[in-house]
């Protein structure tokens, strides 16, 4: 035992090697003297800093720069050290490698390789992928300090700090945010037509759903903050008021979002912005040195796409198709008559109208991923996601001045699309082998964009058009016909042709089991891991939050599935249906497009599973890039 | 060419070797003097009796008798057979084994072996299970005669032939049938609350809803014919009226079904009754020595276990103790009042409540099935399924009272309730995780009941608790804690003991995934096919009749995976399980508890993996025994 508290010669300190929150190299810390540890840490007196102990006990600061200096060099990282001086005598008492942000995680790494202290192979092991989410995020100036406004808590779906005003419909949010005003969007829960509402919002918190529910995913692919699942929360849409933890806060009230943490947050919190320099790009270099698994992105518009490529995307794996029909009311409204048409002819002339701005969209992704392969998927939801909410009586209404028939007609058309599973109902390549017009019109847009942006000095790398919700190989076959016939004419009437592949998404646990006879046709596979995890361990993803907590909390499941990859069991169809694929096509293209993409355990997985490729939402590219190499070398050394 | 039309001495005709609706050998038939094979056929003359021929041609007739003996001998089957004779000559032109009736069959198969033409074992083989399912439900008459007064058609949900008068609720069905009417019930769909409805009439019609819909699964564990997903029905139920095929029909009017093969038809068709013989018992004593699988039953009251014993089932395999729940009005408020409770104190008093009435249930159970081994699941469905259906506003009425809170606090819990996907929802062990004090209540009702049953002079060869919906071992260890603790406690304070076994449904992919790591707690599984073909496949059963027709039509489906086991994918979760949980557990029971269970090309699939026993409806129980001696034939011959 030695002792700090002996006099003006005694003191103790914690000092970091380097500034643990920028990297910068100086001894950075405190010290108190004439005190023990306790003194430091308890808050009763305040620590100088350390620098002004050079006057204070001169010998003993050198001896401690000195020490931190050599501890340092031997540990190759930035050091945490505590140490006391007895008597003008000191005693390092610890020292370990400090915690860091993400700026001073990067900036660290990169010095110690200037330095010659680490091998770029060391330095990218020494970032952790959540310090780039970190970097990517805009954060709040002061966690500590906001701790006393705290409201309640609810599930942190997509990272980073939102601070804006409260409202409580997207078409609130799409005019206050026009307006020039930050907004967050509070509901019971989102539905595909707020993706507007959430776009326009700077953060999103929802009463219901889980980490990959529909506000959650939409959040997390735009990089916005979003807390969902937080069960105590009361909205009253009506009257435009929401009340958590005893505050009752009105529309336009100001509400701060954690969603790292979850924390929801009462007034307007000071906020930090994302910081990136040099050395960030630098590192991301040494990263794709070392990563051996291709990084693509899931992106719905020629923005994300841009955006993802900035961020290093090589490929787009996952285009959503339906994501396209929610942008302007026109586009709904065509999307809904072809939905309610009741004969043939009827939906053949919906589509019709639909074809020319599918077309349009898929151009522009087509021209933002020139050189790069693009990924699209065909139609995905039940037909009866698009129709609008409300009160039946007024949807009927509204929908037949649309479809041009009677409210009723309307009524008892959408009472047989109704599902009491939505998730395991109507959809997919279901919808494809029911209504063939639908396929058709997607691939004809689809080719015909592809010839024209290439004519427009595009370059188109290869057309991967998949087909979702397979579970049956006559299912895959039937869709690869019209592709390859529609392939055929587009590129007669064009006079031009483009490379395309055929694959499908591996969703459904009967498509993995099988898989070998799947690859028969398919020319790639995209592992959909949310709708795999759903059906393997039959959860719901939007109603899984009514026990997940609960499972999580008792130990039942160490992780959540939609976050982490189950690589136990839907890893064992992952694994079992990539070598039973290749096996009957050695070339198979395969890759994941799910949510745990961006995941850096499921990465790993992924990784030593032989996967050509993980997509990703366009903010967690650079994430997996990092998780990627760090498997990679992990691999390397076992 | 012979020629039948060549004048008196001329003839053609077809007979059978013995009387294919009955099986009694005389020779069966009719001919035409002077005439072609196609004016016996297109019905212009009307044939003469075959017996009538040995007066017009008794040559030709002497020879034909001989004739047919022999083929009958040679081929070792009643035959049917074409002849002509041309100026008095007998030409035989054709023969074949001839299609018979149930009957006919099983009565044939006898004679003939009491004949010494064939074994029993070929005549175990000359007998279709579908013929069983005819000689098990009663039929129309006259098929031929009603189609004039078909109105349209559905799915043959559950075989047999009912005729009743139609009414439109489950609570009018009760009221008709106690004043001892027949009645068919027709609804767009059925929930269980439906069940007391579903059990007073001798059919019921849904315009909504699969083979495995909650109407098709309940009629055909009575044995009640049932007519699904008629899409093309229009039923209003507050005006007490229905339209088919154009024609309007209102409460009271007849209607029959034909549950083989799903037509509607107008108007009180007559019935013929199952009839059933000696022969008939015989056959199935020659049918059990064949068989190597067990066959058990799916049973929910005493009743349905007496009459599935009385057809043979060798234990029960089955018994879903929430059917339970509904059976008086007292027990649903009861079941009512544990799920609105909104302390564990509240819960725990309403489950004291509900405990004497599945103790009392159980104790039937147990001594209906005395000597044999019984199956009992825990609470399965997700809690809402026991909700009234209704009024949003008077359902929260109603319960507020039950309750004893405010209808606005029901209506916020009824809302927390809802999910968007129940199939994959908070239900099985997932309530039991949350609250564990409901699988208590029920294992302490288990134990207690076997405990007095025994004392009662019941045999208890097994008591198996089955846990629902595990897909991690956690889950089920869990649940296992939980029934040895109690086993221990109950048998204290009884001073007595039964033998039990924990065990579980393998329902989920992920659990036949890790099936290994499961048989480490599990002493049983049980396949719970309907749920593992949903989550397989990805198909809700409820909503799977959008597209299941198409894809059968189009060929993308060969058979409809709930009725016929898909042994390529769901069949190889399964195959993969049994040899996992085997190499755990040498001694692990496995059997199977799906709709399938009954089906013979699916017993046989499961026979092959070595299964130790189907279950099935009471009604299905002798066909799977059929089935079972069929499937164990074959497989010698290979």
């Amino acid at each position: 035992m030695v002792f700090g508290n002996m006099g003006e010669t005694s003191g103790t300190g914690v000092c970091f090697t380097r500034d643990p929150s920028n990297g910068e190299k100086f001894l950075y810390g405190e010290y108190l003297v004439n005190a023990q540890g306790e003194d430091v840490v308890a808050g009763i007196r305040t620590p100088q800093p350390i620098e002004t102990m050079a006057q204070a006990l001169p010998d003993a600061y050198q001896e401690l720069v000195d020490n931190t200096q050599l501890l340092e060099k031997h540990y190759k990282d930035m050091q945490d050290i505590e140490f006391t001086v007895q008597d003008g005598r000191l005693y390092m008492l610890q020292c370990r490698s400090g915690k860091r942000t993400g700026l001073g995680a990067i900036n660290i790494a990169c010095d110690l390789v200037a330095e010659g202290l680490v091998t770029k192979e060391e330095a990218v092991g020494m970032v952790e992928p959540g310090h780039l989410d970190q970097l990517l995020h805009p954060q709040f100036e002061d966690e500590d300090a906001y701790k006393p406004d705290v409201v309640g808590k609810g599930l942190p779906a997509s990272p980073g700090a939102a601070v804006g005003q409260v409202v409580f419909t997207a078409a609130d949010a799409e005019a206050l945010h026009a307006a020039g005003e930050k907004v967050i969007l509070v509901t019971i829960d989102t539905s595909p037509e707020d993706v507007g509402g959430i776009n326009a919002a700077t953060g999103v918190l929802t009463a219901r759903g889980g980490m990959t529910s529909h506000a959650a995913v939409v959040a997390r692919g735009w990089g916005k903050t979003c807390i969902c699942g937080c069960e105590a929360l009361r909205v009253d849409a009506e009257a435009k008021t929401m009340e958590l933890g005893g505050v009752v806060l009105q529309e336009g009230d100001w509400l701060s979002l954690n969603g790292t943490t979850g924390e929801i947050i009462q007034g307007k919190q000071p906020l930090k912005s994302a910081e990136m320099d040099g050395a960030f790009a630098e590192f991301m270099t040494w990263v794709d040195g070392f990563r051996e698994i291709g990084v693509f992105t899931n992106a719905d518009t020629p923005a994300d796409a841009a955006v993802a490529r900035a961020n290093g995307a090589e490929g787009l794996g996952l285009c959503r198709t339906e994501h396209m029909f929610f942008e302007t009311e026109e586009r709904i409204a065509t999307v809904r008559k072809m939905i309610l048409a009741t004969t043939d002819a009827a939906r053949q002339a919906a589509l019709g109208e639909i074809l020319p701005f599918q077309r349009a969209d898929f151009e522009g992704i087509f021209e933002a991923m020139s050189g790069l392969p693009v990924t699209i998927r065909l139609l995905d939801p039940p037909l009866h996601e698009f129709l609008p909410d409300g009160e039946f009586d007024e949807i009927c209404e509204q929908l037949a001045a649309i479809a041009g028939t009677s409210p009723e007609a309307v009524g008892e058309k959408i009472e047989q699309m109704e599902e009491v599973n939505p998730m395991l109902g109507f959809r997919g390549c279901r919808l494809g082998i029911a209504y063939p017009e639908i396929p058709e019109m997607q691939v004809r847009a689809i080719f015909e964009a592809a010839c024209n942006a290439q004519q427009a000095g595009a370059q188109i790398a290869s057309v991967d058009i998949m087909v979702p919700l397979v579970g049956t190989p006559a299912e895959l076959k039937s869709h690869e016909q019209i592709i390859r016939q529609m392939a055929a004419t587009v590129f007669s009437e064009k006079g031009a042709t483009v490379p395309y592949r055929v694959g499908t998404m591996i969703e459904i646990p009967r498509a993995a089991l099988i898989a070998g006879e799947v690859a028969e046709t398919a020319e790639f596979f995209s592992f959909g891991t949310n709708d795999l995890t759903q059906m393997t361990f039959g959860y719901s993803r939007d109603d899984v939050n009514k026990f997940l907590p609960t499972y999580l909390e008792s130990g039942v499941l160490k992780n959540d599935p939609f976050e982490v990859l189950d690589t136990e069991g839907v890893g064992q169809l992952i694994e079992m249906a990539t070598v039973n694929g290749r096996a009957t096509r050695p070339d198979l293209k395969v890759g994941v497009c799910g949510e745990q993409g961006g995941d850096p355990t499921s990465v790993e997985f992924f990784n030593k599973t032989g996967l050509d490729y993980v997509s990703c939402s366009p903010f967690r590219v650079p994430i997996a890039r990092l998780a990627a190499a760090q498997a990679a070398i992990n691999a390397k050394k076992k």
